[in-house]
């Protein structure tokens, strides 16, 4: 279940809540982008963009590989929620530290002040909501597929993800980029078949209908959060990441006492903790903060290729750590993928 | 045996030497394209263009069906050698047949005439060499591979066309349709993969290096056909398959006597033929005549994407005919594919 857990959020982009903001009064179509941005600060923005998109990769990568190494090292019965409210906390405290030192260089100004509007925050739970209904569907649709199966009908993400940043934040991709985001889900599938992935076939449609409704409830989730960050391209980043993840320290607050409250008043709020699990906890701090930060300076479209390419990398990295084989399939995946990539440049030339 | 020899010849696009035309001061970079023909005959070459491509992708298709058809129905004991000369002798009847039509209604001009000059086919046995060569190196291969690590690394064919048309015909193409080249290699691979595929990464130096050298000796007949067919855009196709043709039969009648001669003495010339085996002869000659006319009307790189199209569907006929299952890497292999397709037609935009 940990293992599954950690790779949905993964996918996701973040945990439960962590990329929750006040959406209400957005005018989805009048969402910012780069050119939206002065233009002394493009630059700024433009390396901004390939860092945390080249940090997103190694991170998610590095997430992936740390999984691997505590299913090797044994079952560790440490809460979940408590881990997650432990992320949660990090990386508001990391935003908090981030402000700190901008307040001390740059003063405080309009875009880095902290307080906020209530209108600002008061639609927050809406995306907690969207995560809610998608994660207690996990629970439901392993009665009609199986675990490798569920691996492969994840892949839908991806083409939830592009065709709602179509439809909702109205931003355009050319003929050749659809193209390549077709292929990247193909190929991220074909690298993760197995000898038994074709049971997916086999699935019954309730099956089917469940997997689209979260894949679209997880896509809508990530362009959301790209539309709440965009809305304001000159707020400060950290201010932003703040009140997303002040929100996610509360609903695992909650969630500690629905779920874990009896374990942690018997056991303590550390039980079951170990050098992987704190790795992990600051592995997924510093993802859940890159992932705001690829939303900021990037958009969902990069999330999802980097996502994807750190998918191929734990595959290679996993051979020289675990000794894990590589399968054909997995070579014709990342063949796939790496054309993709360079489809997705190469398609914007035309535009 | 029989299966993989038929299959073999599919992927070469003809049979043993039925390509074959004097290459001798040709000057590879002057080969023709639609645009040398005259304006007036244009739209013609362009029809002419869609019926081979669509004719020969149907006709390798229902070709694979009969290979299908012909196991199920267990093993037939001719003699291959009398198979291929008989196929070749009916495309040199056909291609008279069509020949002797256009002289009654045109009359014998320069362009349909028969005959030709000594320079014009003392060259023939060269691409003959090429398929001899290749269609050895098939009893060795197999030291190295199993069939169906043979049937997967056959895919080597698609790339070494391409680089060889490139090479070789100094035709461009488009870094899209590279990137399109490169997906249909790895969707059809993909298309075919199975429980067993995995085997060929065990594959040795020597048979990867005996792979990649029989897919550049099946790359260079095609392109060298093309070359030979190019050469004079104004000549009748059919004169020039006549001399194809009359070569394939001489070189198919000195391999009954070698491999064949007690056989056919004893047990007659047609012995062991079928229903099945008449069916086959006739695609085979068909088939072969498409090949022709779509180098003659189009490129290599067509003649790929149509048998590769070919392939796909022969899988989802066979699913009603012979109740074969789809597996997921099928789905994923077709969606590469038609990408692929898609990609072609759209990266020639850009030139």
């Amino acid at each position: 279940m940990e293992y599954r857990k950690i790779k949905d959020e993964d996918n996701d982009g973040g945990t439960l809540s962590n990329d929750i903001e006040n959406l209400r009064g957005i005018g989805f179509s009048g969402v910012a982008s780069v050119s939206n941005v002065p233009p002394r600060e493009q630059a700024k923005w433009k390396r901004n963009r390939t860092v945390v998109t080249v940090a997103l990769t190694f991170l998610t990568s590095s997430q992936a590989i740390l999984i691997v190494w505590s299913k090797r090292a044994g079952k560790y019965e440490y809460s979940v929620t408590t881990a997650n409210f432990l992320v949660e906390t990090l990386k508001c405290a990391l935003s908090l530290a981030a402000l700190a030192r901008i307040w001390k260089s740059e003063g405080v100004t309009e875009d880095n002040r902290l307080s906020t509007t209530l209108d600002e925050v008061i639609v927050y739970p809406i995306p907690a909501l969207l995560y809610l209904v998608k994660n207690l569907l996990q629970y439901y649709i392993f009665a009609y597929v199986d675990a490798p199966g569920y691996q492969i009908l994840k892949n839908l993400n991806i083409i939830s993800t592009g065709v709602l940043y179509r439809i909702i934040l109205k931003k355009k991709l050319s003929d050749i980029q659809w193209a390549a985001f077709i292929l990247l889900c193909a190929g991220c599938t074909t690298a993760q078949l197995n000898s038994r992935s074709d049971h997916v076939l086999q699935t019954s449609l309730p099956g089917w209908i469940m997997a689209i409704v979260m894949a679209l409830l997880s896509g809508f989730a990530g362009v959301y959060t790209e539309a709440i960050i965009k809305k304001r391209p000159s707020r400060n980043i950290n201010v932003q990441n703040f009140w997303l993840y002040i929100s996610g320290m509360a609903f695992n607050a909650i969630a500690i006492l629905i779920q874990d409250f009896d374990a942690v008043m018997n056991k303590g709020f550390f039980h079951g903790y170990s050098i992987i699990t704190t790795l992990m906890i600051l592995n997924h701090a510093l993802s859940g903060i890159a992932v705001s930060m690829v939303m900021k300076y990037a958009d969902n479209i990069v999330k999802v290729y980097s996502t994807s390419v750190a998918m191929l990398l734990t595959a290679v990295v996993s051979v020289f750590l675990f000794g894990f084989n590589l399968t054909l399939a997995f070579f014709l995946g990342a063949t796939v993928v790496s054309v993709s990539v360079y489809l997705h440049s190469a398609g914007k030339l035309q535009r």
